[in-house]
């Protein structure tokens, strides 16, 4: 099944606002094996959304439309769409009953006039129910069988309809397309090995021609970030099990060229590996951190369950509170600086002891865009591992702003201690 | 001047990759003074790249295109483009040559053949030189003027090109055309307030109708998220100095109607309020976290020059944590649970009192999504603050999973602490 993607509001094409409703929208379809062949942002303007709904169905059979929906964008991406596929709109009393119940939950007795136009709908219109905001989708089929979907814009809602509504009813169209065809129908599904702590080119001479060992149908996409390069293998236009066993032979010839610096195979955060790593050992981490700030804290327990392994950190963001809370000693303080190899050391020490951990990372820098120091430029960075028995220490000189500065810290820290317990330092 | 954009890659219809390109021209162009009317989004392939060219300078003068230049995109933007203007492409070998110089200061001798097509150029183009990689930028007009710029998709090498080469040239274009209307050319820009802690629907209340009281020329936009509701307005196709004027004046009518739950006139993240507010008062801050897990130190680190305020704070997410390093009584805490108010209290007491600060955060609760229980469903967040002899708590249910509750909580905790030390609560 072919489709197009378009989103509403004058924030998008202004670059106001990343349209990331898109992206979304663009994984899911492809996974579900919708192929989209085109995306487009409109302002929230009626002429515009008219001209773009129209030339899309003049191309394909399924439109998802985001955004433009809701009292404040005055149901404009609705009113366009209706008018495009000939439906007049009608006033749909059981969404109105829906809403003002919404509202009375919510303590607020008299519903705002602007929300009752939510409650009309183009004629033949499926409502789907909005359980994530106020503004409900709809799908409309015109009479030669071709899809319109109207999604709310807020992402939340967005997704929440997607995932819960649209997803079931495309992948029923495409199951009986399926059965039809007797389960050729192609598909796009892709599969991603993470790595970091190497730059792109190092990682481009280990990997070497794709040519020579990826399945032909097989092709690699190079995504760096400020947490390593995903390589990301995507197998085109197969059937489901091809393409699966496409992208395993892919997988497997890919994996070892790479050796300790794949971390993961799939979307994995490297905060879980290390959990994982130290669960599978019943051991206990602790974090102290001055440039991060708490972003090792905040990786570590955003991963549901951390707190088997994960038992909490010290920010110690001025000196006072790493002599204080970690036990760092003035002496040691005053002779080298907070940004050094023996104060990154003796945090790691103090979390693992005052933490009652078996594991501890510390992180001390300087982020910038103040505060370099002969020898010491911005994006000095010293990392310290305590594991069990050892402590180790790194240090790198990390590029970019503050932002990538902390990130790329959060990230090697995270690294050189999964590289410390699996011990491939 | 109006203009459209379109973004090339295959990645970007299936949504691998979020599309900040799209987003960076938008912006850039509309400071400058152009209007962009629509974005679009194609694969990698000859056809739809020729078909969106053509029905983009079917509606205005001046398209914007970035991706599918380079070799491993067969330079497929330049030969689509070059076929719809009908230019024929022609070798220029003083690209050549630079491209062989680039090469060998890299230490490789003798260039990829593939690299040889990207000395090919359409016929009267101009050569936009890519000082951050090997695509060269063109800029093209056909024999009505109209404008054709191709970038490449490299953010970092479309980001230089369109800053160094583009933007100048469409300026002075625009200068030109400016001239000549003695000042009076158009642009669009915009302004920004910042709410908080009020439900969009109650804030539409505050706000009543645009209409009546923003000039005819601003438009308001909602921009809800997770930490709150933005108010952008936009002022459209005024000359610059009126365009300010209009944005203050609807600035200055729509800020009483918000009261206190505005926080910032502008792009400041509520973390930057909350320091500056304590830094004029001479008072430090510390934290203490247990949902959260370190997102509050990271959030306040984040801003540069935080250390002036910010002491740094405890992680306490085992509860052996709260105890050893906060002070929290075992008897609380067996008689109330770990979220609970008067948890948060001693958290935010003890916070203040380990790491000798005038201000404290505290925060507890169930990010999910286990850890429920009875009268406490996933969601249940306690918030203490502590400033100066004050200790408050507050607490809510937050909607959304895990990630959602996290930021929910920590932009509640950060308004709660602006809010009694400004006694607005």
């Amino acid at each position: 099944m072919d489709g197009e993607l378009l989103t509403v509001g004058t924030e998008l094409v202004l670059g106001l606002t990343v349209d990331t409703n898109a992206a979304d929208l663009g994984r899911a379809l492809a996974a579900a094996g919708v192929r989209v062949l085109r995306r487009t942002s409109v302002p929230d303007d009626l002429a515009p959304i008219r001209d773009a709904v129209r030339s899309a169905l003049g191309r394909t059979g399924l439109l998802i439309v985001s955004g433009g929906l809701g009292p404040t964008r005055d149901d404009i991406t609705k009113r366009a769409v209706a008018e495009v596929l000939g439906k007049p709109l009608h006033h749909d009393p059981a969404i109105l009953a829906h809403l003002e119940d919404l509202y009375r939950r919510r303590g607020i007795a008299r519903m705002p006039d602007a929300n009752r136009s939510q409650a009309d709908v183009p004629e033949g219109a499926t409502v789907l129910e909005n359980r994530w905001g106020t503004a409900p989708g709809l799908w409309l089929e015109d009479k030669e069988g071709r899809v319109v979907v109207l999604l709310p814009g807020v992402p939340a809602e967005m997704r929440g309809l997607l995932e819960h509504e649209v997803l079931p009813r495309l992948r029923k169209g495409i199951a009986d397309a399926d059965a039809k065809t007797q389960g050729s129908a192609p598909v796009v599904r892709s599969r991603m090995l993470r790595t970091t702590g190497i730059a792109e080119s190092a990682l481009a001479d280990l990997v070497g021609d794709p040519a020579r060992f990826l399945p032909p149908s097989v092709t690699l996409a190079w995504l760096p970030s400020f947490d390593g390069t995903d390589l990301r293998l995507t197998a085109w236009r197969l059937p489901g099990a091809e393409a699966d066993a496409a992208l395993e032979a892919g997988v497997q010839a890919l994996r070892p060229k790479l050796g300790a610096v794949c971390y993961a195979d799939g979307e994995t955060d490297l905060a879980a590996v290390v959990l994982d790593l130290l669960a599978d050992k019943g051991a206990r981490l602790a974090t102290a951190e001055s440039c991060t700030g708490g972003l090792l804290g905040e990786r570590l327990t955003n991963i549901p369950g951390s707190s088997r392994v994960y038992r909490g950190g010290v920010v110690a963001y001025d000196n006072d509170v790493k002599l204080h809370l970690l036990g760092v000693s003035s002496e040691t303080l005053a002779a080298h600086g907070a940004v050094s190899e023996a104060v990154a050391r003796e945090m790691a020490a103090g979390a693992a002891r005052v933490l009652d951990a078996d594991a501890a990372l510390a992180v001390t820098g300087i982020a910038g865009p103040t505060g370099a120091a002969p020898g010491k430029p911005v994006g000095t960075v010293w990392i310290a591992v305590r594991w069990r028995d050892q402590l180790r220490a790194f240090t790198h000189v990390l590029p970019g702003g503050r932002d990538a500065v902390r990130r790329r810290a959060a990230q090697w820290a995270l690294d050189y201690l999964r590289r410390v317990v699996t011990g491939v330092v």
